[in-house]
């Protein structure tokens, strides 16, 4: 039997080996993902992102627990694009993790970089699709940091959290916004520190003025907030639906919240597919990979037809200022179609 | 007279317009950044990065006033790459960089973004093209944040400083190990505040487990740091010459620790020149640039050429599960040669 088909079976071994294989960008990876493709498509995938500090692994290991108390099955993605030196890290969410190992209805993986954040996102992708072809109910892609590297990562997922604490200072919730954009759910975690109030408040302020679906017009001279109104074309959704993310309350470390976000979850799963934005999502999730396969295969292809030296002769051109990367680019592209 | 001729001539106004030309990507941009390409490669172009909260505007600001006394100029890009939602962020720096303005020698320019990331680090490298033809004879590039996106856009820099701040807690030194690999001075800026010392010795010990040109060996089981070796092979300079990035203590609210700042610039810059590694690391630079502009390029040719649906039929292939991304990438790419 094939990897791919043992995986197919519950294989835990299998898909061990084949997550390592997609990550390494390996030639067996590549065909197996082609093989259990058709037996995607029925997980849930959620995302979880947000500020380092937030606890959010914490959180996924709350979540994980409770969802398994339900009788689900969970693969958890623990992704870092910030660097290859995540020992520390990485090893810290194994520890808080460990009372979910030892049950065959978990799996944990964790995945760095030491390439691009291209192949990151990608490997992640692949890394879903193998735990959705396993079997698992539910998938959790979680991400250290809150930077546009998470942002692409967390664009995997169909059921986007995005975690705050309270106490974070005004820097922070700054950067957030961009985060905030992508939010299906605001998780406000560690809700028994002082400061929540304040949090709550900055994050229900920053989601209408960030949030897609309303507009906020702001005095620009004073940087006042002037009035907020909804966005009709945000209601790209089959039925017109609209899905204002809610704020949930929760402090991981006692499981305190955790059904109340749970419920937030599903009801966010029940709208994506009663409204058509399930289907809409994963559309717009293929064009963006349909795309970034074709950049790199049209890339491979013409490098890989031009001579050896073309492109190393091109930068020295450019560097001694005899060509523009423009005219550069032109002409080694333009030499594929003569060659 | 063309806006280039103007911008090369000095004229600020053709400047600020050329800059919203390359950020909105026009063609009338793309014509005057190939104009202009021939008079770049003067300016020494710094990068800015690091946490949020570590005081990196106010660090540019100090530093430009700094080096104005010196007679040189100064043009300064800060770049958020986390959202369009900025309004905050960007005009804190502006009010924080005011008393600059009204100098004629420095030029200071926000830029955000609401497209990709990729879109973004182009238009920053365009946008210190455009500097360094104006004839500016520093540009620094300051990003808000410190993730990928961050490391990214700093990559266009040839001295890049990382700056850091007291008190920061673990996770924020986590998330930063990163982008210690690419500084080439280490700032710690705040450094009037309580638990310099600690963040001194943990930087220290980061770069040390960080850097490129050191190796740790780390007992994995425990998590302990066995002992840190020099790595040969990182010794890709001309001359053999290794450079171990500094950490220097500042504070920018009352200019303390600018000009030793200035000095290990100086170093930095001397050292790239003399070794030969800014031509190794300009040559890399503008191979990054190529492999994007090819991708870009391919692609979009590749789309023109396509019958119009071709696409769109793709993905509905695929989220039926008729076929796999790889085999419809495939097909949409043969698709090309034969047509």
């Amino acid at each position: 039997m094939s990897l791919a088909q043992r995986l197919l079976a519950g294989d835990r071994r299998a898909l061990a080996r084949l997550l390592t294989q997609v990550e390494n960008e390996t030639a067996e990876g590549e065909a197996a993902l082609a093989d259990i493709f058709p037996h995607t498509g029925r997980a849930h995938i959620i995302g979880i992102t947000g500020a380092p500090g937030a606890g959010k692994s914490t959180l996924a290991t709350a979540l994980a627990k409770a969802l398994r108390a339900t009788g689900k099955t969970i693969a958890i993605l623990a992704v870092d694009p910030t660097s290859p030196f995540t020992g520390g890290a990485i090893l810290g969410d194994r520890i808080r993790m460990a009372d979910l190992t030892g049950d065959p209805g978990v799996f944990i993986r964790s995945m760095a970089t030491r390439g691009s954040l291209g192949g990151l996102s990608r490997a992640s992708r692949d890394a879903v699709r193998l735990f959705d072809a396993a079997g698992y109910d539910i998938v959790m892609i979680e991400t250290v940091g809150a930077g546009q590297s998470e942002v692409e990562i967390a664009r995997i997922a169909q059921t986007v959290l995005v975690v705050e604490a309270p106490g974070m200072g005004d820097d922070i919730q700054a950067i957030k916004a961009g985060i905030l954009e992508i939010a299906d759910v605001l998780v406000v975690n560690k809700a028994d520190r002082p400061g929540v109030d304040a949090t709550l408040r900055a994050l229900k302020l920053m989601l209408e003025l960030g949030h897609p679906a309303l507009r906020a017009n702001i005095d620009g001279h004073h940087g006042r907030l002037l009035a907020i109104t909804p966005q009709p074309e945000a209601h790209v959704n089959g039925d017109g639906a609209l899905w204002i993310p809610p704020v949930v309350q929760t402090t991981a470390t006692t499981n305190s919240g955790i059904d109340v976000l749970i419920d937030a979850i599903d009801r966010h799963r029940a709208h994506l597919t009663a409204s058509g934005a399930l289907a809409t999502l994963e559309s717009r999730q293929i064009h963006t990979e349909l795309r970034e396969r074709l950049r790199e295969l049209l890339l491979r292809r013409l490098l890989e037809a031009l001579p050896p030296d073309a492109l190393d002769d091109a930068i020295a051109r450019i560097q001694r200022r005899e060509t523009t990367p423009q005219r550069a680019v032109e002409l080694l592209a333009g030499e594929k179609e003569q060659g």
